[in-house]
């Protein structure tokens, strides 16, 4: 059984994954860790991954067969099980529980040289549609507290399949990155009685430096305070909280803008690993005034080293607006 | 000149490196980057770095010349620039200043292919004092408030050279992580009036499980909620605030746990690339009776993806007390 632990000085949480525990020899450089072989995922292995939860089929097709362009399986090697009571206990000093919640894949597509990025708008639609519906399904479980969408593309990402999908973990605990985010703009809507999301909008549609691109109701932005080169945000120009109960049509002009920012990185960096959330309130009601979900978007090209872990800051040797400024002229 | 920018929603501050600025092409794989050839930081090409700020060399020899074991001196291609005021200023609703600080190089050994892990203990203990003054010095400088010595040691890590060497970056700003962790042990102390650190200790010299290797002053540990597989924390025995005022007796007993920690990691992992930090009191007369400074050594084994980026949460597949018994029995 996984655990979750505490750290007693920063409150950080952290999983013990026994699931897919490590000896020291599994940890070979990545070079001699080649991805390839029997390919899981694929369309015809169905019975090699976990029975589905959900997918989307051709009329007339079963459950775990061919015949789908979406399956959302749980994960086979998951960091969190679902089954169980959430015990928590302490040892000493130290806090821990059980890991109880959720670990789900998303197959994006049947065949396994498309990816996300090449994908027709419909599908990647069809994406987001699912993340939705598993995040509702998920949040009716009162054991778990948020549900993180994710995506690592690329061994450089952390991708360990080649297949195109994302990944779904629910977790019994807010985690402490989306509280200090929804904490943050908690503290900037009762200084300003405004949104800080609608006031990072407001400016950047004013001062264009930081644009990459936009439609009616998205926009797509090299963040001021950018971390990495070429991070990207997708922010909904409307102000709501939560992505699972955004308005039913928004999720085609989501797919447009999520389809259209890729595109660009993908041509202007030749391909590059990428890791893409999903950041939605963890509480709706609580969180409807000042909290505005969104897509952060984080390409894999520089390493986190000792600096960034002992501070907490980044070294981010492109500017935003020079990103924003290339990614907008890519065609 | 480069430019400290905070998000306005988490209040994190990134560097953004104009002097390390990178356009896409720059961010070839790494596989097609391959370090080598010509290196300013061997003996004899003492003209190829900025002038040495302190050195330990041989009776007679001159500064900037061959004789030398160990050299400091600022990085050539600097995150922040030590000249000028400190400027705060808005642009809109974001918050900016420029990029004051001082970045400095820990030569650690006039040999290009001698490892930190495989020098003299008399060697590595001349790295800490060296470390030490130059933390002492750089906090003269009213403008700085934090001094954060950090290694990385292969690519994986984030080494750009090959050549032995750590790093000290002084910042404007006490960093979140920092602040965070002194906070935490604060609130701790204000609760049970104990250092959360000396807690640790007690309760991990007890228990045994995660405890590596020992001497009179010093533990090595696989901390509790390690976030990385064989993660090891340094920590002095007795209590103690700051790396730079600890008792100048100490030194040589923290150079020999830290020798003995790299070298069972190297056996153990194969040569590991890693990191690893120290975290001192930003202000020991403030922090005097709830931090304790420690080192933080992270071996790079697994990648951060989605999940970590999106949570804060990190995902552990070797349990600490597993990495510590392989560390234990390494000979």
């Amino acid at each position: 059984m996984p655990e979750l632990r505490k750290d007693p000085i920063h409150g950080r949480w952290v999983i013990i994954s026994t699931e897919r525990s490590r000896r020291p020899s599994d940890f070979a450089p990545e070079e001699r860790r080649p991805i390839g072989g029997f390919c899981p995922l694929c369309e015809g292995n169905e019975d090699r991954t976990p029975p589905e939860i959900i997918a989307l089929r051709d009329n007339g097709t079963l459950p775990n067969s061919p015949g789908w362009s979406l399956r959302v399986v749980p994960n086979k090697f998951p960091a969190l099980r679902i089954e169980g009571e959430l015990n928590r206990e302490g040892d000493g000093i130290y806090d821990k529980m059980n890991g109880i919640g959720a670990h789900e894949v998303v197959i994006e597509t049947p065949s396994h040289y498309e990816t996300l990025t090449a994908l027709p708008l419909k599908a990647i639609e069809n994406v987001l549609w699912a993340y939705r519906s598993r995040i509702i399904d998920l949040r009716r479980d009162e054991r778990l507290r948020y549900v993180l969408v994710f995506k690592n593309y690329g061994v450089a990402a952390g991708a360990s399949l080649e297949h195109s999908h994302s990944q779904i973990i629910a977790l019994p605990i807010v985690p402490t990155r989306v509280r200090e985010e929804i904490e943050g703009a908690k503290t900037y809507f009762l200084y300003k009685d405004r949104c800080v999301f609608c006031d990072i909008i407001r400016q950047e549609l004013s001062q264009r430096s930081r644009v990459i691109t936009e439609n009616n109701s998205f926009v797509s932005i090299a963040p001021f305070a950018s971390r990495f080169p070429f991070e990207t945000w997708i922010l909904p120009k409307t102000h709501h909280p939560s992505f699972e109960h955004a308005e039913p049509s928004s999720y085609a002009l989501a797919a447009q803008t999520l389809s259209d920012t890729l595109q660009r990185l993908n041509q202007v960096l030749d391909d590059p690993p990428y890791n893409y959330i999903i950041h939605t309130s963890s509480s709706p009601e609580l969180d409807q005034e000042h909290y505005h979900w969104h897509f952060e978007v984080m390409p894999k090209l520089t390493k986190v080293a000792g600096f960034e872990w002992g501070t907490g800051f980044y070294i981010n040797p492109t500017p935003p607006e020079e990103a924003a400024e290339y990614l907008r002229e890519a065609k």
